[in-house]
């Protein structure tokens, strides 16, 4: 049995070590850091599982037969967006680690806003001690817009917290403590009760510019924060940069952070780097440690080869 | 019966009125904004409950006949700093809204350290788009110095966010999850394995100094944070301010957060206000909303007249 990892810009070695200590007795290859594929074409040709990041297409291309489609990584758009063999299960590796990373950095961005965490920050550049008084979190709701693993994993977090939670996806998703809207006909409920919307919307031909001036003008503006605040730590071409960069300057939103934007790295020159009230990260919510990564791999494989049937496998028309 | 509202600072006429509504019937006076008693003498001495919050010395001592001294908020030192009248209880309130605002505040500064907030906004600053690594919550631990009510509220949101836990209090206060240290003998262990160290202390004889260059030696200095963090959410006074700018100097510290200082609010002239990886809050920790304290103080002064014993009376001696 032959694994490939078919990776752009990945240290691949450092892959073949580990995944070779986890499934040992497999053969393990890898492209180069570029992508490219340095070895013999025969190689390519034996491959049962492709481990993916942003593979390159004719690698892709030379894998005539196999078996099963691993997306390193929650996002699958970068494998979707490939010409991939029909009838290939294309399946996505959510480890437990990533999940709790996506948690952290939300409740991270949804505290510092909440908590006033800019305009602090600019009274201690002024060396000024003064209290901007606070509202409680139960007064704020936090609604996450794309309510799979990683936004149910991050609603436990904020209900812990004492936020009021909303959360929305294609398909009804019941959870204890969260009101749940579902579908094109309830998302105007879910924005309008919503002081900070949180996106983890996969990308996908649906969601690709879903977030635009239309969708964050219909967000709650009464609430404690003074207005709404935008948070993406989904993919970056599910918004629309200009009507975010638009609404944060006429006011229409509060505050926004971005970790992820439509041309990563974000170019030097957007505005968004120095807007005030605005987080820049450099698409670093949820990184996966290798080990995670490599254990969740390694157990899907086995399974597979068991016989069992394989988890989180993504339909190709939903594109998630 | 009558209620004494004895406050520094306040607007006590608005807390007449919230504590009128919540117990009809009663007497219900207050000082003037600057703690001062503008009323005739007779009605200080009818007083059977003084709500204090840096109440004045001549004020407390016209108040001849109390039967509870309830402190409003949780710490006490404003008002065991006073002579008080032997053998009546002091109480202090502990509302749930205010110790929900203390793990709030624990979890966003120990997430902003954890997540490496200061080092993204110098980059953000530079316009760069760089990731700097990130490493598990797992591999971090969080000591909660001080384990009462509100260190235990913490460790709650910090458990679901997954960082590793230990908690130090004069006695043993088992929590699961949490290594649990008591007492002096026990300091050391503590702090050897504290990678962020988080201080609720009360101002107590005992715990004034307590924190100083000998104690921040002791933290753990090979976590993944390249060095230790403190976080003072208690009182000021309970660290060696010197000491804590001198230990952020030469790199004992890594960072910290202080919502309290030695002298309140810090002075314009303190080096604290522009050191990197130094974040100032004005003692805005955990404010408790009025409604919340109304609410606590109602309950307690109802049970108490029905002959129910009261809850959270201060041991005078042990200072909280």
């Amino acid at each position: 049995m032959t694994i490939l990892i078919a990776a752009t810009g990945w240290d691949g070695e450092a892959w073949v070590k580990r995944i070779r200590e986890a499934l040992p007795g497999r053969d393990v290859i890898t492209t180069e850091r570029d992508g490219t594929w340095g070895g013999n074409a025969a190689d390519l040709g034996s491959v049962d599982h492709v481990l993916a990041w942003h593979a390159r297409q004719d690698v892709l291309d030379r894998v005539t037969n196999p078996r099963v489609l691993f997306s390193l990584g929650a996002g699958v758009d970068h494998l979707l967006s490939r010409k991939l063999p029909a009838g290939v299960p294309v399946v996505r590796i959510v480890d437990p680690d990533l999940t709790a990373r996506m948690a952290e950095y939300v409740a991270w961005q949804v505290l510092h806003h909440h908590r006033q965490g800019a305009a602090y920050a600019g009274l201690q550049r002024a060396r000024q001690w003064k209290d901007l008084g606070q509202w409680p979190a139960s007064a704020v709701t936090v609604g996450l817009l794309g309510f799979g693993i990683l936004g149910q994993a991050a609603a436990e977090v904020l209900k812990k917290l004492g936020f009021q939670l909303g959360g929305w996806s294609r398909t009804p998703k019941p959870v204890q403590g969260v009101r749940n809207f579902a579908g094109a006909e309830q998302l105007d409920d879910f924005l309008a009760g919503t002081d900070i919307l949180v996106s983890l919307l996969p990308l996908t031909p649906d969601t690709t510019g879903f977030i635009d001036a239309k969708l964050l003008g219909r967000l709650r503006r009464d609430g404690p924060l003074g207005g709404p605040v935008f948070i993406n730590a989904g993919r970056g071409r599910t918004h629309v940069e200009a009507d975010v960069v638009a609404a944060l300057r006429d006011g229409r939103l509060k505050a926004a952070s971005l970790d992820v934007t439509e041309v990563e790295p974000l170019p030097a020159d957007s505005p968004l780097w120095d807007m005030p009230n605005v987080v820049i990260t450099p698409h670093i919510a949820a990184e996966s440690s290798p080990d995670a990564l490599v254990q969740q791999i390694a157990e899907q494989i086995v399974a597979f080869e068991r016989g069992e049937p394989l988890k989180n496998v993504v339909d190709p028309q939903r594109g998630y």
